[in-house]
């Protein structure tokens, strides 16, 4: 079965929003073995579109839209995909009521615009979005090809493949017979280039498994995909990749699959039961609110402060005045208080301190911006870290470092005894 | 002149990398005055990149490829570009001169894979790579349509883009004689389709300028394309309906083309010299953390905390016990007391906090999950809000929530008088 993703909205031509939809939409279909032929994208014209969904019916048996759903003018995907099959659109209430629901419940009220999103081409199974107000679409050709019209902002777009389309797309994939397995393991701190020269000969082209890198945000990640005939065939080709891989990411391995690294970090301490609290500085609350990505995590996590100025450092930390005046804000011996006061004042197991130079301006030559000192302070004593950023402007800076300060984290708490 | 993108690669198709090529170069087209009308994305497969490039040529003036240009087995585009045009590869002694060169002052070896990168269509102008070892290429057809190949690392891709390409186009962009203005308006807190009932007569197929809305993350944005013989002419046809459309978006527009909502913020309280902390619960340091993007924040963002635990709301921001325990944490009793306090406490013009149910657990009938209270604390008094974001995942709620934060705080700002 040979599939397809359509991505419908001039905001993607014009570049106003990069196209996650189709990679998110990619990833899917190759974990269900299903991995697509070719994405295409289009604007917000009609006869565009319909030639598009012409042309993906022409050569795949199952496409993925998203986009132009919306109530606005120029939402007309489900209008060509009606012209392409030839088909009329038809009301449907239900969609209706469901939007009414929506609605009432955020107490706003539905004007005409949500009314057209109401129109379906006739035939279309509607997939209910408890999501947003645009209803998906499953709509099968008169030759038995099958369309999923789904909306273009990303969390309705994966709540609907989620709930209606992945679990049709099972079905189709074990009827294929084909097996796919891809496996994902992702550290931290150990170049590309290493990972890359240790696990060269698993990626020369044409191996089953397929081995492969990426990095992002200092993430280094290594993909390996096994294609079998079988669950079973294609894990046992896995499996010793697989154990390959680890090896060779050693101590950096921080996770696997969709495992991030604030997971990984409030994993390490909700497994053993231990407090934590933050004090950031060039950061600004970066490393909590990403901590506070992971449900649950409330446990371990007490409180942070955002301590931008000296006085903050002082009052809220007990950084003495004098540390600050003798060694400076963005100081090893900064780090140490800041991280050693917070955990004092918050009773917590383990504090964790960034203080560093972000940028643009502010950097001299001995400290440049991007410089970015770390302190963990645990029950056995604190560890402090430096960092060099270079090169890099503020943002990425300041993602690097709450990267490094979960990581640091992730290392002190595996380095605890468990309680 | 119709323009074309096309992305070659496995690792698009399988997502395992998000096309931002395709929309960098995207921006680049449509700020020249060509806007793209189709992008591909096609896998590492001979007869797919070949019909890519047919399929691009019957409909476009001008192609730019990126990717498939490396040096290993799996890098075919410059053979697929010479087979769709039906010219042989040669040899071409000055990009294997250009790669020993870069290879000599990094101290590695050419390798077979590179000799391969000096094979290039017949007739086609090489493009030297400053960034890179994989040349660019400049294809001209019988038919004197323009083919551009680039490596699809962005950083090599945006340099001969820059270097090479942009030039060029801006001669043809200027011998056709046509003239784009782009411009953009970011709302917050009105509903899209409030935006697109206000803005139906704009937004109707085929007029120019064209207008179009898209959302992400609460913000509705409003795009306006006018084309013009001219930038004069251009400007002409924009003004009257930027006009329109900053009445239509009232006091919910925060900002124009560039800016974000932290950035609106942080603009309002730098040009005012006004101080600001933050104290947040649900949002976990992400609000602060926002603001703390914007170069040069450091002036107005003074100090916040992060208060999960009610013992920190009460330690931090002087929170009642009293209060958490007839009210709970999450009410608007609560937030007016975490708002007041940390304001006093920290001494700054402006205090905002954050008290929610991010979920996914804890939510009751009467305090859904998605239930949020924000306070902005103020000379004047202090305002307190709640909003209910429901059926959102908990990221998106906290997401969400600190846009909110932000966008109180914004025009808390404005109605301060200036100092």
């Amino acid at each position: 079965m040979r599939t397809e993703i359509l991505s419908i909205g001039d905001e993607l031509l014009y570049g106003h929003v990069t196209d996650t939809n189709a990679a998110w939409l990619g990833r899917q279909l190759l974990a269900l073995g299903l991995p697509a032929s070719h994405f295409q994208t289009v604007g917000d014209e009609m006869p565009d579109i319909v030639a598009a969904f012409r042309l993906a019916l022409s050569r795949a048996d199952l496409i993925l839209a998203t986009g132009g759903l919306g109530p606005t003018e120029d939402d007309l995907t489900m209008e060509a995909l009606a012209q392409t099959a030839g088909v009329p659109l038809t009301h449907r209430e239900e969609v209706l009521d469901q939007m009414a629901a929506r609605f009432k419940r955020s107490k706003s009220e539905l004007n005409p615009g949500n009314r057209k999103q109401a129109l379906v081409p006739e035939g279309a199974a509607v997939l209910r979005n408890d999501w947003g107000t645009a209803p998906g679409v499953h709509f099968t050709t008169r030759d038995g090809k099958h369309v999923f019209l789904m909306p273009g902002v990303p969390r309705e777009m994966e709540g609907l493949f989620r709930t209606w389309i992945a679990p049709y797309l099972r079905e189709c994939a074990s009827a294929g017979k084909r097996c796919v397995l891809v496996k994902h393991f992702h550290s931290f701190g150990l170049p590309e280039s290493t990972a890359g020269e240790r696990l060269k000969d698993l990626m020369r082209a044409g191996l089953n498994p397929d081995v492969g890198t990426r990095v992002a945000g200092g993430v280094v990640s290594v993909r390996v995909v096994a294609h079998g005939e079988s669950p079973e065939a294609a894990q046992r080709l896995l499996d010793p990749v697989a154990a390959r891989v680890r090896e060779a990411l050693g101590e950096q391995l921080f996770g696997e699959d969709d495992v991030t690294l604030p997971e990984a970090a409030a994993r390490a301490l909700l497994d053993r039961s231990l407090t934590v609290a933050f004090a950031e500085s060039c950061t600004a609350g970066l490393v909590a609110a990403m901590l506070a990505r992971v449900p649950g995590v409330s446990a371990s996590l007490r409180e942070g402060v955002v301590v931008y100025s000296n006085e903050a450092k002082t009052r809220y930390a007990g950084v003495r005045p004098e540390t600050l005046a003798a060694h400076g804000a963005v100081s090893p011996e900064t780090a140490r208080e800041l991280a050693e006061g917070i955990r004092e004042r918050a009773g917590t197991d383990l504090a964790v301190s960034v203080t560093g130079l972000a940028g643009p301006d502010g950097g001299t030559p001995e400290k440049p911006v991007g410089l970015v000192f770390f302190a963990v302070a645990t029950p056995r004593g604190t560890q402090v870290e430096e960092r060099r950023f270079l090169g890099l402007d503020r943002n990425t800076v300041r993602e690097r470092a709450a990267h490094t300060a979960l990581d640091l984290l992730r290392r002190a708490v595996l380095g605890c005894p468990k309680t």
